[in-house]
């Protein structure tokens, strides 16, 4: 069972995990230098303990103790009880649905270990927004990807904001970092996986096609601004689009990622 | 040639427009009563002013003038300009891509005239997150969305945010207001339309099959938190699901919306 820390001063140092959570730049380096990553409201806090992550603390305001009892019933770390109006102060925010968990992160998996048993692997290249990483985990794990890469410049799946619109897929799929960015997609063609490149160059053809009668595919989504890197553009076995009505814009990462799990996961 | 007018006041009354454009609330009872709405960004502003909507005035910091003035040659309307800080102060926020423009809104057309020549409407019941309307019409209009529908109770496609989501697809895409919720669908039903649904509904058939071979189809959007009411589930003519995953959270309705008109406009 947890024990249950009340607090009233807001600047109790035991709070330093959840200080400032809308500054970014601040949250990141803290993150990694303590190996944490924080788990918001009462969904995706659960679901983290489930998937096994083992917490640091919670916090949260009195009334989602019992709704999460159950939770912290399975853990020693402490749960930092408080206000509202203090965990506003503390965090810099309102934090909806009450409840937030600090965890551990774990060492990544291997590429080996991550792949075993993949037929359908997404690959991010340098998404910088936390949200579109984590729309792409939610419609990943829904669509049918078995896992998901990502280049080593791409955004933090385990980032507050993406684990939240994510709504915890990132610790339902097998996720790991690819080491090398310049061999990325020639290593995974030796793996015996068909690169097919999302992107708007003008040998694309239709994603249907691109993905037709294949068995292990890696679909390969490239940043919000400018999409993929000539170089992973040119190192994909094929390069593919979605058809869209002409003078449009391109669909936001978002969208395109969702309608191309969905098309390849159908092939 | 828009009227170049010089500003160093925050509090200059000619502005009132701009101010407080995070303040939501205040916004949508401003706009409403005065019949106007924003568009942001070079890219935006070039689209509405393109697309007919006169403009009320225009706010930049000088360097955007010269990327802007082509379009400001085709108004009389003043543009006001003045510093980064200043525009920050006055508009609560940091103005990305520089410029801003009030247009006056246009009284909405008939549902005959929206419908005239639509083979696939996309309809919204209550989607609440202006970036979820912002996004729908992006997709539609990418992924061959004819027109647009909203229940009476929908989020304003033309507020800010949606605008800017969206890319200006509001204003590629003809789109109106439902005038009576209750009825509005099997009165696209009686106009021709199949109207099909997206649900997670027990009876829900996967929507590759409800709608292949239509002819005239209207997909039917339900809100992000609890989907379409009863009332519009029971009163369409289909109800069809993405196939998903077991276990797994339903798709965020951006994605979903995107997959489902990819799927609606290949039937």
């Amino acid at each position: 069972m947890a024990r249950i820390v009340e607090i009233d001063d807001p600047d109790d140092p035991r709070l330093a995990d959840y200080r400032d959570l809308r500054d970014v730049e601040l949250r990141k380096s803290l993150e990694t230098e303590h190996g944490l990553f924080l788990a918001e409201g009462e969904k995706v806090v659960r679901r983290a303990v489930e998937a096994g992550f083992a917490a640091r603390s919670f916090l949260m305001a009195p009334r989602w103790l019992d709704g999460l009892a159950d939770v912290l019933d399975t853990s020693d770390a402490p749960c930092f009880v408080l206000s509202e109006a203090l965990a506003e102060e503390v965090t810099g925010f309102h934090v909806h649905r009450g409840a937030l968990a600090s965890l551990h992160r774990r060492a990544l998996p291997s590429l080996d270990d991550v792949l075993a048993k993949a037929r359908f692997v997404l690959v991010l290249e340098d998404l910088v927004d936390h949200t579109n990483v984590g729309a792409a985990f939610r419609s990943g794990a829904a669509l049918g990807v078995d896992a998901v890469l990502l280049a080593p410049r791409c955004a933090d799946p385990l980032y507050r904001r993406a684990v939240k619109v994510g709504m915890g897929a990132v610790f339902a799929l097998p996720w790991t970092r690819l080491p090398d960015w310049y061999g990325a997609l020639p290593d995974l063609s030796a793996r015996g996986f068909t690169t097919v490149a999302l992107t708007l160059a003008e040998d694309a053809v239709p994603l249907e096609d691109a993905v037709a009668g294949l068995d292990k595919v890696a679909l390969v989504l490239g940043s919000e601004g400018h999409g993929l890197t000539p170089r992973w553009q040119e190192s994909a076995d094929r390069r593919a689009i979605i058809p869209m009505r002409a003078g449009i814009d391109s669909l936001n990462v978002a969208a395109a990622g969702a309608v191309a799990c969905y098309v390849t996961a159908r092939r």
